[in-house]
């Protein structure tokens, strides 16, 4: 069978290796039954989670007045379950750099005031807001790390004493993340992580207090134990990918490799006769790369035309359109490098094909 | 490597064609990506998506008026969902039939006055409480079908105007449910549907209404779509299994199946000189059957004489100790057998050892 490359921005590519390990115990894990069948309060799955949370405070040097949540429903479900478990005087400030922040500003309206500290949208989020200046007052100030539709990151970090909560569902163990600057962080696992079904919640140990909320909705009920019955496949897939993580070298080589794969492309881009990414400057995704040749018709036949060279899942997100390529950890290099040989094939033949005409 | 038979409450026994089907095409699934790596917005995963829904309203007689939810969270989350989404008067009625209601009742509270209209909680939960006689002026009435760490069912309904909401975690799928009499249904898939991480919610297209509720936790906004990233590797399996249950015969052939293994268990229990069945009489459960010696340490000693002898998760929940058996879908025949044989063989053992002494 041809190599398949995945650009997918999630539920992404997966490490190989990984994947033929579970394939070959999928059967009869330890106990003689599938991984799948068995039960989450059990001994051998205790010890997988252990693992898991073991390996993700290692490889994201998460110290130990950090608690770490194993939870459900996505990011979507922590954009009410932040503010709700955060409520202190009900004013929240935001961060809205694209559609993933405006869609946790929605959420959190429900449960307090917010306060928008800064927008992109004028620049129709191509760019990220500055962190603002002075913020006090405020419970928690949010923000999305990676933006994953729109393809842009921050890199720096306000000083503040206002505790940061961020949306890193794109760029966790893609690159370094400093856990001690945040108050809590929250990603799905979907893209760097393992399969979809698993929500991970690292939360400083001070804000996690006791109230009157229903069981899976208070952080304090998923404190240091499975509340209740867990995506258990799911986790079970994300130890795996931590124990490869660790092997290949850790979240600083994932980001050496993600920082020279995302180059790679981004300076095909910005050489190209034909394509352009959609954010230029310092504040560039290195998992997210939105890029077009500016026209909606001849996008969709590069999307086709790589398609049928094994590089699927080019197309940007529903919402946005145009062209994406995601470089998420188990995206091997050799994925870039064939990506950019098909843009170079693509735009030789555009010389002869006006492909506005398709 | 010897047969293992899994008696696990869940996560369950997986019928093991679906388990190697999906082991042989977990590498590369149609567009030669795993499945896992999939996004769950490709026409792909799209179709499977549509299967399943089609499969489960085949199998169920799921009428069009009403729609098939694809959750996270568990039934725990539906604990919150229920009233959130139902709530019209802020009274609701609940049967107070063991824990899982108790807890039910506990997180609905946070949302209005709960009416506990009946409880079996004096009896140890040992038998279920009858249907009220009178209920009105609430917005629901909430009952779990199937008691599965009691190990009782309720089989009759009551003639009310009143919704009818019903956690059938144990029992989906396991035998027949009138979906007509109900105005929800919910279910974790991890017993009789497939791994955890999804959650299925039924329900009559009348009680779905716009609310002011954020995103995730409102029904109207995952009617007829992924509101965000589900569990997909839950709904692929899942999708298998139900085909699986399509081609064995449907959920009749199921309950026919599995009122006949819980018959020859409920027998051989009747019958022991050493165990006998927690629950008696006609409210019995036919997927999940609580046994004991009346004594721990000899619980605890059958426990690992069976377990040693390939019959596996036997244990009682944790919350009650003694011993359990589920007999969901997915477990054969023979496995039943085994296990009377197994109970068999250390009744004569005890004849020479006193495990009470263990």
């Amino acid at each position: 069978m041809a190599v398949v490359y995945n650009f997918s921005a999630g539920p992404g590519v997966l490490p190989e290796p990984v994947l033929r390990e579970v394939q070959a115990e999928f059967l009869s894990y330890k106990q003689g039954v599938s991984i799948v069948e068995m039960s989450h309060r059990s001994d051998t799955f205790g010890t997988i989670v252990e693992q898991l949370e073991t390996r993700l405070r290692r490889l994201m040097h998460i110290p130990d007045d950090y608690a770490v949540l194993f939870l459900q429903g996505g990011a979507t479900l922590q954009f009410s379950m932040v503010p709700m478990n955060l409520r202190e005087t009900g004013r929240f400030a935001y961060l809205d750099s694209g559609i993933w922040s405006k869609k946790a500003i929605a959420d959190a309206k429900h449960f307090g005031d917010v306060i928008v500290a800064g927008s992109s949208a004028a620049s129709n989020y191509g760019t990220i807001p500055d962190w603002p200046e002075h913020i006090q007052d405020v419970d928690y100030l949010h923000v999305t790390l990676n933006n994953t539709i729109e393809g842009t990151r921050y890199t720096k970090l306000p000083d503040t004493d206002v505790p940061l909560v961020a949306d890193v569902s794109s760029n966790i163990l893609a690159e370094a993340i400093d856990v001690q600057r945040y108050g809590l962080l929250y990603a799905g696992a979907q893209k760097n992580i393992g399969p979809a079904g698993l929500t991970l919640v690292i939360i400083r140990r001070d804000l996690i207090t006791e109230r009157d909320l229903p069981s899976y909705l208070a952080y304090s009920k998923h404190v240091d134990t499975l509340l209740n019955t867990p995506s258990t496949f799911s986790l079970y897939v994300a130890e795996r990918v931590l124990a490869w993580v660790e092997t290949e070298g850790g979240v600083e080589e994932m980001e050496r490799r993600n920082e020279k794969k995302s180059k790679l492309l981004y300076d095909a881009l910005d050489t190209s006769p034909l394509f352009y990414a959609l954010v230029s400057g310092k504040n560039r995704s290195l998992t997210n790369i939105p890029f077009t040749t500016g026209d909606d018709a001849t996008d969709e036949a590069f999307r086709q035309f790589a398609e049928t060279r094994g590089l699927i899942e080019l197309g940007g997100h529903r919402s946005v359109g145009g062209l994406r390529a995601s470089l998420y950890n188990a995206m091997p290099l050799e994925g870039v490098t064939r990506l950019i040989d098909v843009m170079h094939e693509f735009e030789q033949e555009g010389q002869d094909v006006s492909y506005k005409n398709v």
